[in-house]
């Protein structure tokens, strides 16, 4: 049994410093590195492919909506078009960092509104996973397990992965609750590690039964994380999961 | 004897049009096309690098200066750092769609500012010459005939472009009279093809000797642009000079 | 009777030109001027407050979503929060060209998306119109007529102004008929005419009644612009409608 | 005796934080706001008005070149109709949060790169003055003490303020130190404090002779600033300084 363990990485900006990357690479075996539109620079980027690169950790895209104000959290009405031109965009610039770092571009994950809304929206979530085949099909596209975006990452070609988020509570459906709900989200590091085994080992519960997990989300933007991310290793490593990166 | 002609392109951005890239694009055999940074977005990236792909004209990217309000024409202080990166990411973003749409990323030319500034300060010159090496060896590097940036393109084992302009009246130096000087910037046709066979065949006058030229830049900005263009053509075929893409 | 006639201006942005101000101006009583956020920069602003002081046109603000690249047309989920900060900054923003140039800031209009939701949306178009009475009591809110915009201006205290389209198709509860349905935008002078000329003196039917309205939009984007609004001056003068500004 | 302690406010982003404007906010007399073009946002600004507004903080506006991604610390080539346009749309967007908190807005003071340029360049600092002027009068321009900034601005007509720093070391002309040479900048609270009774009552040495300070700078944007700050208060009571509010 094994799982990946991913987190958002290159989220500063310009003179503004945002989360402690470089902590919480030791836990980590996929990094989602921002792209410029909700946060990142070029110079973060290259800085932060090399942090990845020097760890050993894979290195992802995270391409969001343009929306650097809102830190691409604004669900915004994007044609498929748009979106699958903002993808593409975002999935270049980043490649050109791992490319001129020497390491290879494994993954996609969208950010925040936009992974939202691929989640729900076959369309969007379609015209994502094509910005994303037409730039290789060898990427993994991350979503939420049981999403559109997880099935359109399927119907293109690319390999799909199902995300779980070990501190959000899940409604019985099997969405997250919304974080503006009491509960929504976790902080007690023990509880995290708990979901992160049970969502490695059983996956999410949804009226359709069980959808398994390929990939947990980590946060790297709080003083908890660390500690978060600690429980969540030693706990998968007593249920002996092995903690591998996407696709391997 | 032969020649390349290029043309900036794609420098539409959002609701807003410029440029007729349609109408010049018979004439040209190099597509130098903005990256996002001073104009263009990734729907103009895709449309104009699938127009280039369409008339078989080579494309590159054109990279700028962060300055969308300015049109890149301002000149701002970078560090080598800030240019390297900012060069790497664009010309990342762009080779997606050249990728996307199954044409070669050929070259890369600096735009305005960058362009200017990279031909006079060496260290400006060596980091863009590196962003787009970091990028691909392959990859021409054009700049202004005689310039630092054409020197740079050559140390970083780069393809140098020596770049002549047939609109533009030159000072005894070499250099590019400025546009605030009246007889800078020519606008007959017969003069300015007059200028692009004795650019391609004579190169520039400087006072260490003629500077040869690889490429001459058309505009498609303005209306008497194909009527130019037009005039250009039929110069350089009367001269037999051979019209051929960049590093062909 | 009397209507007032708006056209939004100033949309030009950096080296872009968008629509033909000078040429609509003579038409209009008031101008709705692009601040910054869709579409204008410092420059534009200065120069379209200058155009619209020697022609005599009453100037207003025309906010929007943070969204240059998408012309502000894109919806966003903003917090009313947000909203009101955004129009609170833009109307501030315009204010000191009006008061440089020695006019006043009569009214104030929200752009594209943010008008269309506030049209809809209570809260958020409460808090436009929060915004809006922050700066002063003393504006006219222009709004969708019928729409849920002017009646949060007048709870807010405001001037409230009830807009109409001539060159737009209603649909039966009164709302615009969408762009994507066939015959959505008129084009013919005289069918555009008799719409004003109608708008004006009976208003908009809707399943409640007949809804008054004060301001008509006309449009300077396009070449048919200038050849509509002159049917539209003829016709009201016909039919004995006063032309006069927003307000007074 | 007196003098006016200053500090740049309001330069967090979207959800990036910058600096403990809290924390420094009791020691000063007068606040520069940041405007949105190097740092702020309407939210930001609304917030930090507000706090200001609540410890009877004079406010002023912080305007810079349009370079969010530098900070505004890369000097740019504007041309004076630019600078003036961008000092007056800040100051004016400003401007309205000062009026719906219900305080006046009292001062301006440039950013950055604006701040150095307009030191240097009187074309420049003419330019930000007549941006100044034209929105009123009535405010204070702060520059360095003995720049070409508060030349213009008293020939503008505006009331100058020529301000001090007294954690940075100056050259025997008068200028500020490189930051990029050693003991350019100062940590010492003690040194820092002495430095700020002798810019208070001595001013600065320049080869033309003294030049007074109006106006002292602290910073808010590191821990240690507090410190500094609380140094340089108890030093100036010590020395029967007055800490008073610019102009009053």
């Amino acid at each position: 049994m094994k799982i990946d363990l991913n987190c958002d990485m290159g989220e500063s900006f310009g003179a503004y410093r945002l989360g402690d990357d470089a902590a919480i690479l030791p836990f980590i075996t996929s990094a989602n590195v921002a792209c410029g539109f909700h946060a990142g620079d070029a110079l973060v980027m290259r800085a932060t492919v090399g942090l990845c690169a020097a760890a050993g950790v894979r290195v992802g895209a995270h391409p969001s909506t343009p929306d650097l104000q809102g830190f691409g959290r604004r669900e915004m009405s994007l044609t498929p078009e748009e979106a699958e031109a903002f993808v593409l965009y975002q999935v270049g610039a980043l490649a050109a960092f791992t490319r001129a770092a020497g390491v290879a571009l494994t993954h996609v994950k969208p950010h925040g509104a936009l992974y939202n809304q691929a989640a729900r929206d076959p369309a969007l979530a379609e015209a994502v996973a094509r910005g994303v085949a037409r730039f290789s099909r060898d990427l993994v596209l991350v979503g939420l397990a049981g999403s559109a975006l997880v099935a359109a990452a399927a119907a293109a070609g690319l390999r799909p992965a199902s995300e779980g988020f070990p501190d959000r509570a899940y409604d019985p459906d099997g969405s997250l609750r919304s974080r503006r709900l009491p509960g929504a989200v976790l902080h007690d590091p023990a509880q995290i590690a708990a979901n992160a085994v049970r969502l490695a080992t059983e996956g999410i519960a949804t009226p359709h039964g069980q959808v398994a997990v390929d990939t947990l989300c980590l946060h790297g933007d709080n003083p908890a994380a660390v500690s978060a991310a600690q429980a969540v290793r030693k706990a998968l490593a007593q249920a002996n999961i092995e903690v591998v990166g996407l696709g391997t």
